[in-house]
């Protein structure tokens, strides 16, 4: 199966809905009292398709390339930090790699165009075809065999996955620059909207990136099909692709996927754009303080689940929101009932 | 040491801030990019007093008592569910418990005034001196004495606890009246502000619980002396008396302390109003789905770490925030350096 061949519908139905309800408002506490975690609850039963779906085990990826836009010198940060930082989350001193091994969650890299040779890691996922993206400033970023790849990449891990919920974060210098670009092509808008900070870009580096993603947009806009899938190839990056890959091959087997931050979001965005219904299977776990990620959210009427000034991204919102969707699954199988605990209703 | 010798001053300095901060900024990350979790960790290190601050062990009190303003039939709920959730915490059934359990944090319920003989059980913290308060719609909620012991034994917990991050919560039908009447006499609201849905209170419910607020704050205005400790003992709860003791000793010994929710808070506002300065101390937990609890916060400058639309009390929201304070530890003590993992900055 090809991300052509996959056709989203929408998880939810009155009746499970209303079975898992009866369940939620059996359990000892006010109806509705449990707020957001009882909406956490019901994405995450129907997306199992079953009242009674339980969260056995949560899995993080990571995804990580390179981006021919760092060329444009754009960002604070050189490229070479893509794969140091990739080693770091591999010996577990990135930020991602803490959380989720004092979460109990899984965790891989998957390298779907890092410009290093990692050698073999038992976290690290090799996908790559290609050591990263061109500058999109002046060519498209990539070939469609090399967006294909990315993108089936993502979608293999969904095929063989055992979570039951997974997390998608990314790591890749230049990123919020693609991700913008992205964002900027899908939605109509100009980079002056949705370029921000990244990783510290300010002044100087901050018009020029600016400039950068606007002489992309405006390149790639002339010969543009109008395709989600096009967009990302002419201005996107191998991780986003990977992540858009692996968020529809989970949906397409009803696993819910909690997206990281302002880059996972844009490649939700793609996803939503070329199966609409796919919004349902997702949680977006917080608003990035990168700039335009709070008014994606307004526009697009998604809610994500924290909001604490993170722009870190890697994984780590996407680690928060899985504890308390956990949280949220603990209590909905773990509570008592009122007739079980002799509660008066 | 009783609550009136306590004398609170913020824990912050610029000194060990600089300490803090110079820690954070060697990490593997963009300076400041974990956002409010670098707040956190800066909060636990100042409490505790060392920039090399950690946190070990967490601890949920759930503070538990019965309300005399349940005469006015103002909840959906009757009085007698107290008591039974009293014992489903201690069997492990309620929310609380159960997320306790799962996020491997202590927990205790305190029994500072509900109308029930309990009888011995390795959960529960009996402190009461009374079986509840008086219907403030009418007299006193309290007696100083029966204040000053519920405010005693959260002290008393405090000096023992062997926790070094606490969080309280409460349960007590009634008690989001006596903690609106609170907001009411110690910020000069109406009643129409401050009091919400509590459990359920709508329509006719909703209209008698306003007009029994009103009823007590006006009656008790009149000879209020001012202090926050006499609006307690005359419209508050011997739950609110325990959590604003256990906020006051905690704070006294260097130990930060989460806030559950509407009724939490309350409790955190006497503390406040006693002690302006143990507002460093704490962390609001979530901003719950309770009426007046959002224009609180706006109101003090508070910004609560959740927005989840809870509104069960218990400390299921102090337990969600407890964890990601953890996590702002953990990365603080475990991510690699920039020089330690090979990183460029």
């Amino acid at each position: 199966m090809t991300y052509n061949e996959i056709d989203i519908t929408s998880p939810y139905s009155e009746e499970l809905l209303g079975q898992v309800q009866a369940k939620l408002d059996d359990l000892t506490k006010p109806p509705g009292s449990l707020g957001r975690l009882e909406e956490f609850t019901k994405l995450f039963c129907c997306c199992q398709g079953s009242a009674d779906a339980e969260l056995k085990k949560m899995h993080i990826y990571t995804f990580a390339a390179d981006h021919g836009i760092t060329q444009e010198k754009i960002t604070p940060f050189p490229a070479e930090v893509t794969p140091q930082m990739v080693l770091n989350m591999l010996s577990g001193g990135a930020a991602v790699s803490v959380m989720c091994n004092n979460a109990g969650i899984g965790f891989n890299v998957v390298d779907t165009g890092v410009n290093y040779d990692f050698g073999a890691h038992p976290l690290l996922l090799q996908c790559k075809t290609v050591n990263g993206t061109r500058n999109f400033a002046r060519e498209p970023a990539m070939s469609q065999e090399e967006c294909d790849a990315a993108l089936n990449a993502g979608l293999n891990l969904a095929k063989g996955t055992t979570a039951d919920l997974i997390g998608v974060g990314e790591m890749g210098i230049g990123n919020t620059s693609a991700a913008s670009a992205l964002y900027s092509m899908l939605l109509g808008l100009d980079p002056e909207e949705t370029v921000g900070a990244g990783t510290g870009s300010a002044g100087e580096l901050l018009l020029r990136k600016i400039e950068a993603v606007r002489k992309g947009v405006n390149l790639h806009y002339q010969d543009w099909d109008e395709t989600a899938i096009d967009a990302l190839r002419c201005v996107g990056g191998l991780e986003i692709a990977g992540m858009t890959g692996m968020i529809l091959g989970c949906a397409n087997r009803g696993i819910p996927i909690v997206v990281d931050g302002f880059i996972a979001s844009s490649a939700a965005l793609v996803a939503m754009k070329m199966q609409s219904d796919i919004r349902d299977f997702l949680v977006f776990s917080h608003i990035s303080n990168e700039k335009f990620h709070r008014n994606f959210f307004k526009n697009e009427g998604l809610h994500p689940v924290l909001d604490l000034d993170m722009r870190l991204g890697e994984g780590t919102g996407a680690v928060l929101a899985m504890q308390i969707v956990q949280q949220a699954m603990n209590c909905y199988h773990q509570m008592a009932t009122f007739s079980s605990a002799g509660v008066s209703r």
